[in-house]
């Protein structure tokens, strides 16, 4: 089965509701900005090109919102649209494809003074973001693919899928184009706790196209280093400085580490857009705190008494030098990096 | 709240039924060799050195079985007693422990013939394995408690708490008895996937006793020693060979590897009779696998489809390199290891 993360309706948008995967295949409709933002903010939609591909379609829905209102200026006009991109931006914090495509779609919204045509103009942006992604994720699946041989087992953390995108995936781009390419290829997937994105999202997605995967816990990565399991890792990215650090889901530095130790490459695979051009290392990129329910609560169950201290760190940051290489759609960057 | 992981009726034992924990606790009644073996397997009570003492307790069980049947010989009934001593051994292959603890119980059956006085001394000497383990474990705490100095953060992974051994525990003990000495400490816990001994059990336990806890994803371990938050760890340990090797539960060469690349200390706390005097490398050291349910469901809820392949080893083995020291009843043994 081919996985539509997006898909058209005349209007408005639909997107797979990631938090009811994998008992339910389930689209909801993205019909305002606000919904927009509570499916980022609730992770119904996630994975950094997903989000920046939502977020466009916020601000178109955000323009067709405040073109009702017919009689404003332009200049307040875009002062309220600016406004509603502040508040997409603000669903979540560190991954710089939702600033980007807000940015982009602000920049499209300047240049025409016409409120119904901006709105327009808007939509037709938001798909052509999407659209691009798909591309995107093809084309670093294509450069990725030439790092993988028949036979390999590879790890992937978290998820860098078609369900992160527009369509493909990145990481998991890469393993679908060289499977595409016929090679064999065993895969395993680190649960990722604390949202099992490995787990729900991964592991589905594979076995939709019927990849081999193996789900492991991710405690369970370096012991299958140590046993010579592991032949290549390949992971998404949230954020990638202009050093080449990336900042990814809370674990991936780990594996990162253990990779190092055992020599085992380890690469990451992104858009370019994911390279901020404004920060020159990781130490700048804002790590999101998460509640710490993700935690405790699994489905129904707690696995700790409520009122137990918890850290939530959502994401880390990987240094470059960890880092193997960064597969993009221009290609495949090695350390030291200069993008 | 003392946590009393055994408790003696008077022919039977009672433990705290660990599956239950935190939700509730309930205390069953090991009554016969075969319940106790199903305990084991079932880890309703786990942890090495609380395995060798229901263990033991498992052998007292078999022989007062045995000496129903009055009529048997010495023979006879050491063979089946052999027996029974296989059987509880084959609940769970990786801790030392079990072995040690019914080959110290059948030796003292040797001795002995007659029946009846067999069950008797077998009772006596399961109640002195297990109120020698909370001495051991008491001497362990304080050995240990000297490498904890106030207003450290320490790290630990599963259980090796009061749960694990008789009382007290190992890992736990030593964090209990520094934090009895009026030290600060700041503990984080691995919840320790697939079965979370770790938020379940050692957060649960030191919050009895008000020892400050934050619980943590076993992916977030590497993360907290970037940022320099770790200061020292500790863990237990199922099974060290003589070049100081040590199986312990999965996840734990993750942290090992993870502490050497950032300089943390790396402490193991067991008993000395953890210490296998027939391996001499980790190499030997049966890894026990699990079945995959414990990984693909948590509490009820699946976390992929039921039908995904799963790999569940429940240990791993650290390299002594990677272990800064051993602490024992007999003080703490360091790199390169002689004991």
């Amino acid at each position: 089965m081919k996985i539509e993360t997006f898909r058209l309706k005349s209007k408005t948008i639909l997107t797979i509701d990631q938090t009811r995967l994998p008992e339910k295949l389930v689209y909801v409709e993205l019909d305002s900005s606000k919904t927009v933002y509570t499916a980022i903010k609730d992770m119904i939609v996630r994975g950094a090109p997903a989000i920046g591909i939502a977020a466009a379609f916020g601000m178109a829905l955000a323009a067709r919102e405040l073109a009702r209102n017919s009689l404003s200026s332009h200049k307040y006009y875009l002062a309220q649209l600016a406004k509603s991109g502040n508040f997409l931006k603000s669903s979540r914090p560190t991954a710089v494809n939702l600033a980007w495509a807000v940015d982009r779609m602000f920049n499209v919204a300047k240049s025409e003074p016409k409120a119904k045509v901006i709105a327009a103009l808007l939509w037709e942006e938001a798909v052509a973001i999407w659209r691009e992604d798909i591309a995107l994720n093809e084309s670093i699946g294509k450069h990725g693919a030439k790092l993988i041989r028949s036979g390999m087992s590879i790890l992937t953390h978290c998820n860098a899928g078609a369900l992160a995108t527009g369509g493909h995936g990145t990481a998991l781009g890469v393993i679908r184009t060289a499977w595409a390419e016929k090679k064999k290829l065993q895969v395993f997937a680190d649960e990722t706790r604390p949202r099992l994105q490995g787990a729900r999202l991964t592991v589905w997605e594979l076995q939709q196209e019927k990849i081999p995967v193996t789900l492991i816990t991710d405690n369970m990565a370096g012991y299958l280093m140590q046993q010579n399991k592991i032949d290549l890792i390949v992971v998404g990215a949230d954020r990638i400085t202009q050093n080449g650090d990336v900042a990814n889901k809370i674990g991936t530095y780990s594996v990162a580490v253990l990779a190092k130790y055992h020599k085992v490459p380890f690469y990451v695979a992104a858009p370019y857009s994911t390279i901020d051009p404004s920060l020159k290392t990781g130490k700048g990129i804002p790590i999101e705190e998460r509640e710490k329910g993700e935690v405790l609560q699994i489905g129904k169950s707690f696995i700790a008494s409520p009122k137990t201290d918890v850290y939530n760190p959502a994401f880390d940051v990987t240094p470059a030098e960890l880092v193997t290489g960064i597969i993009t759609e221009a290609g495949i960057f090695r350390y030291p990096y200069k993008f």
